[in-house]
């Protein structure tokens, strides 16, 4: 098919690119318009690239009935969330689509749209990629980078015994959201269904809080497998402990409506997923810093627990001692 | 399922990692061992990072069939070979894995050995990625990372009335290769069947010579949808016309005995796509140059053709006479 022509409903490779994708990169001379085979990155000397890699796969990670926009933005977003966990302000993103036959042009525009609206949100710029047809599922895979001042990525490992454990934000609203869209919580309102569908659908990535981070913290991940199964890759690449007070888990009202708030609420809300909320370890003596820095990122930041010698990680139940975990969170396969 | 678990004779996402890719990140200090969520990138100060991604799709660009090692290091090298067209030299690379139902251990151990194979023939090391599950064909996308002297990544845009063309290798070959795997060429050796099979499965990144190039071409870029399509896109980006001797189009001795040496066989090989050969546009007083770099990457170039003044691509025919072209070569969908 000659470029420009029209497949079923679909532009030609070339026509996706100058119509929806080239304004998309508008602003960064390093795009070369996307008429080039490659960008070019420029990085400050006093600052360090940070790049992390995401794919989201139809049925996997989203669903093909979601609004076209929602799920750009959650491709966009998931590494947004990795990028502010390790301290980096977001610059840039490279965009692999592998199109399934039922992407239409009303659907790209409405999907470019949404890349547009989180473009102008988080201050990234679309730099290049590849467009390729599957007969699958649609797949996004999103190459983001960021810059972090030079040697201060906040990494998993570092944690130390005697630091305190955070949370930003609240944990399982996704993974409520989701079980929404499976058929529960008919009772609650239509605004609390909503507030937890929306939390499934597009994620918050803490980037106003994480580059606030990299002076403060040991250790920081972004919670996407459950929060305890994220605190343990913590502990784990640290070598320590952590212990996290069940009832100092952030839940949000939507979800104490949904799930309640005893330990089985905390349990399953801790281990759903997909939270994107930034987990971080952090001395005891900067807890004033932080509470700044939540503060001026417009986000919450909750002290869940602490860091001690051993290994794994713990749920203390509301009588203070141990709950017995099963499955910590979600795997891929 | 719990980090470790096998499932349906597959590792566990985290035991993958731990094991088959991990070992292919040592080396690379900004990998952290894959045990974070971000990698870093350093670039020295006099020169820039040039990033690039494609995706391979099961069915699309490679059969379920093919080796997995094959498979492999076709995913990196199409990516190596948009690099060496840009004048990069290789540095790292990010994979972001597909992985489809089918998939088992013993193809992914195959597969992670020819990756761990290319690495050590281009010097390049994986530094991070994604691994995720499909319902749907096994998807392989990598984004590439290189570095050129600042500020002189060769570009498509930039040829100039009255440079030559010029493009490494020979053309056709992946084409005729293809065409071997779908029935044709029942007729020639067996040895003249597997060079051509083995043009399309493996390709060969020029990593050698596109380095050799950032100070003597004016544009360039790697031969991926067919010779005439690609040099209609440095046309078009360049605001030139481009014109070449069909004559001057070198076809292989086996692509020779496959197609022959007619018109219509060099119309086809220059249109065939896939040959991951560098095409690229220079001073005519660059020819010595040119030849000097050539011989020191070990690989051939022929000058075969010029630009001119005007838009879109001619091929002339034996007769020095323009050949009525129509579809120029691969689009994606």
């Amino acid at each position: 098919m000659a470029p420009g022509e029209k497949s079923g409903g679909r532009r030609g490779e070339f026509q996706l690119i100058a119509e929806l994708f080239a304004p998309l990169a508008r602003g960064a001379t390093g795009a070369f318009g996307l008429k080039d085979d490659a960008a070019t990155i420029d990085v400050a000397v006093d600052r360090e690239l940070v790049a992390t890699a995401d794919a989201l796969v139809e049925s996997v990670h989203f669903l093909r009935s979601d609004p076209p926009a929602s799920i750009a933005k959650k491709a966009l977003r998931v590494n947004l969330s990795d990028l502010a966990a390790k301290g980096a302000e977001p610059e840039a993103y490279m965009l692999v689509l592998s199109l399934a036959p039922w992407i239409k042009d009303d659907w790209l525009t409405r999907f470019t749209g949404g890349l547009a609206s989180d473009q102008s949100e988080f201050g990234i710029t679309l730099i290049g990629g590849d467009t390729t047809a599957t007969p699958g599922p649609l797949t996004i895979g999103v190459t983001a980078f960021g810059t972090v001042p030079r040697g201060h990525m906040l990494r998993r490992a570092g944690a130390r015994p005697g630091d305190a454990v955070f949370v930003s934000g609240t944990i399982g609203d996704s993974g409520g959201g989701l079980a929404i869209l499976h058929g529960d919580g008919n009772s609650l309102s239509s605004e609390m269904r909503d507030a937890l569908v929306s939390r499934y659908r597009v994620p918050q990535p803490r980037t106003r809080l994480g580059p606030r981070l990299t002076h403060l913290a040991t250790s920081a991940l972004d919670v996407s497998d459950g929060l305890l199964a994220d605190l343990n890759h913590i502990a784990e690449v640290s070598g320590t402990r952590i212990v996290v007070e069940g009832q100092q888990v952030p839940l949000s009202a939507p979800l104490r409506a949904l799930w309640g708030s005893d330990v089985d609420a905390i349990v399953r809300a801790a281990s759903s997923g997909d939270d994107y909320e930034i987990a971080f370890t952090a001395p005891w003596s900067e807890k004033g810093a932080i509470n700044a820095a939540a503060q001026a990122a417009g986000v919450e930041v909750c002290e869940i627990g602490h860091v001690e010698e051993g290994e794994g990680v713990a749920l203390l139940g509301l009588d203070g001692r141990p709950v017995t975990l099963g499955r910590l969170g979600f795997t891929h396969f």
